[in-house]
């Protein structure tokens, strides 16, 4: 036996989900993980709606028409879909196996319902559920300009509903007003941490 | 419901066990952390050896004699113990509940055999493998002083075992030469991830 055998290996790249309800600040995460330089794929979604003002292809989202992307969905080509608002977004699961391919870590941004899909598919995913209160939620959403009074009053009303599926997600961080930098770190440490198991997970999609 | 209930709750004390085969620098990286300043409670190991000079009584380890150090395996209040080169090693049981009870996190630092131990009795351990080639183990124990060649050769027949029971652990973090830093690092990632899960360990001893 060689014992070098036993440890030193190739760490897997990981499947990092960032979820949790409404408001709860998982793209200005995502946004701040970018920022801050970690070597990870960030996971860029696909939608059909059209690019808003200064919004770039294959950067902000994938823009595709709806008969486009109701092609892939039809196809299998994407690893979750929803539709929220008329607006359909979705995960090409091509791009996250060229980013499995590539070596890194995969980081993708997935709300409440799309995080259980992809543990259904990918059960080595690491699922993590951001979580802040629930004065704090209502108070981002009502501070939203980009939702109507109606839009907020939808998005509030689901938020117990999103709470309530923290049990199937793995890790739990919270994001509290002005504590983002602290979620940061949290969510590196998890993903080191998951380096370091000696029952790794998988990836293969 | 309160959603602030699903999850803003104490963090509960963990039972972090740090192991590896001989001298892969178990008490070297504890010792580190304790530099650190890090607010964990460190265990102190048992013996029934004679202090060495400017050891103390509590700090270093608890100084018994062999007589008392029976009576406690006797009566289960070690935690696990073992006889290593004819002298008496073990873990206070009593002393670990009063760390738990201070809500701190306990760090342990158990021989291989003894980890099996730890797991068997608080399953909601975290157990911590420490690696390094077995090039650098064995230069390590032959520029180690207080071992005599016969001790040094017994020691290094051992390394190939205790590598095998790595599957038996959590984690396993490299302690390679020089970089002592990089696995305090990883075991303080581990620390805060462990914190961080949904569905937390119970430590009850």
């Amino acid at each position: 036996m060689n014992i070098d055998d036993l440890y030193d290996r190739t760490p897997r790249p990981l499947l990092i989900v960032i979820s949790g309800p409404t408001a709860v600040g998982k793209d200005a995460l995502v946004k701040r993980m970018k920022e801050l330089g970690y070597p990870f794929h960030f996971v860029v979604t696909a939608t059909d709606r059209a690019p808003r003002p200064g919004e770039v292809h294959g950067k902000d989202y994938f823009f595709y028409s709806t008969a486009e992307f109701q092609r892939m969905e039809r196809e299998g080509e994407l690893l979750e879909h929803a539709v929220v608002y008329d607006q359909h977004k979705g995960i090409p699961k091509q791009q996250v196996r060229e980013a499995i391919a590539s070596g890194k870590d995969v980081v993708m941004r997935v709300d409440v319902q799309g995080a259980a899909t992809v543990r259904s598919l990918a059960p080595e995913a690491v699922l993590i559920f951001l979580v802040a209160s629930e004065e704090e939620l209502v108070g981002r959403l009502r501070r939203r300009d980009t939702d109507t009074p109606e839009q907020q009053a939808v998005r509030i009303s689901k938020v117990h509903e999103e709470m309530e599926r923290l049990s199937e997600f793995d890790y739990v961080v919270p994001n509290h007003d002005g504590e983002l930098d602290q979620a940061v770190a949290k969510v590196i440490a998890i993903i080191e941490a998951e380096h370091c198991r000696v029952h790794q997970r998988v990836v293969e999609l």
